[in-house]
């Protein structure tokens, strides 16, 4: 197909889909002639995964390259390249003092790799929330630690390193599925909001 | 104290508190002279509090101003004031089709006003993991849907609006616990990789 179809399909602009094409993140059509370039199915599927990248999830063009390049590497080491994602989202981390966040990773008992840039990213979140003079109340912290934890277990129970699309599924999963638990959870403090502080209607 | 003083208490440099001041995230010192201020701690946490906002929370300078807008105002209508932050957060949102985002809501049972502009922002996200080829297993999203209802829960239910911080709490709690429930999923996803991924040591 011709770029005009491709962003009719798409949905992309086709001023985005060159600079995309620029950038590296969508691979050259097959020229047809000096100027034109024919494109396939799989373009349009990389396309839709380009743009939930750099949307809700808010990845820049560069983290999107690193992310594409780990999903499109052949590896059966899935827990290597969920360590890498985790440095791609994390790599413009400040340093921290991290005492706050290893005694909450000791409270909540994880397993974690001394090394992991998430780490630094927990030490800078429970700053923010110092700075801003926000305590976490005890019960509050421990529904986190519960909740968080029973959301791991159920994305690894369906997790089978066996899969043929196992990798691109880890990637993905921790990227992309992080907006829509942030939203769910805004969601259900409205709904919990409504039926706690909301002026009953025949009061 | 002067500028050089508010500098090292706050660890922001003089140079973001100017533009901060110009921005009016921080309200004027006293002046003492045509070339110098005065200030004093309430400047020193409310930087605090600017710099958490920009910083892992990642508002930008016009939201953040709103954020300040809505806590510095004194209101009892804390229902309100959350549906005002929930705004401020997703003023950017596209136009999308909520057909997705209105049945995983039905699905929860919450209670959201239809005017809610996190239904826009739940429907992007789901729209992303669509476009990504991506489908959350239904166990999965059955588990989004009970911890993310937990979270609200303990919240809401260590929030009084009779507390005299009450307003501050909700604005601040719904902003800047995101970013630390975000970061505590992928440590909890990391620990359930290692459990379950990584090569035994003694194999």
């Amino acid at each position: 197909m011709r770029i005009s179809e491709l962003e009719r399909r798409s949905g992309v602009p086709s001023a985005t889909i060159k600079y995309y094409l620029r950038e590296g993140l969508l691979p050259p059509g097959e020229l047809t002639s000096t100027t034109q370039a024919q494109y396939d199915d799989d373009h349009v599927t990389r396309l839709r995964l380009v743009r939930a990248l750099v949307g809700p999830a808010g990845l820049s063009i560069a983290r999107t390259r690193e992310v594409l390049r780990i999903i499109d590497r052949p590896t059966d080491d899935l827990f290597s390249a969920l360590g890498e994602v985790q440095h791609v989202i994390n790599d413009e981390q400040e340093e921290t003092d991290d005492a706050a966040a290893h005694a909450l990773i000791d409270r909540a008992g994880w397993l974690i790799d001394p090394a992991s840039p998430e780490i630094g990213a927990l030490a800078a979140a429970l700053r923010a929330l110092d700075d801003a003079g926000f305590e976490v109340p005890d019960g509050v912290m421990k529904t986190y630690i519960a909740a968080t934890g029973s959301i791991a277990s159920a994305e690894l129970a369906h997790m089978s390193p066996h899969r043929p699309d196992a990798l691109r599924y880890v990637v993905l999963g921790t990227i992309l599925a992080g907006p829509l638990i942030a939203v769910m959870r805004r969601l259900a403090e409205q709904d919990a909001a409504l039926r706690r502080l909301a002026p009953p209607d025949d009061a």
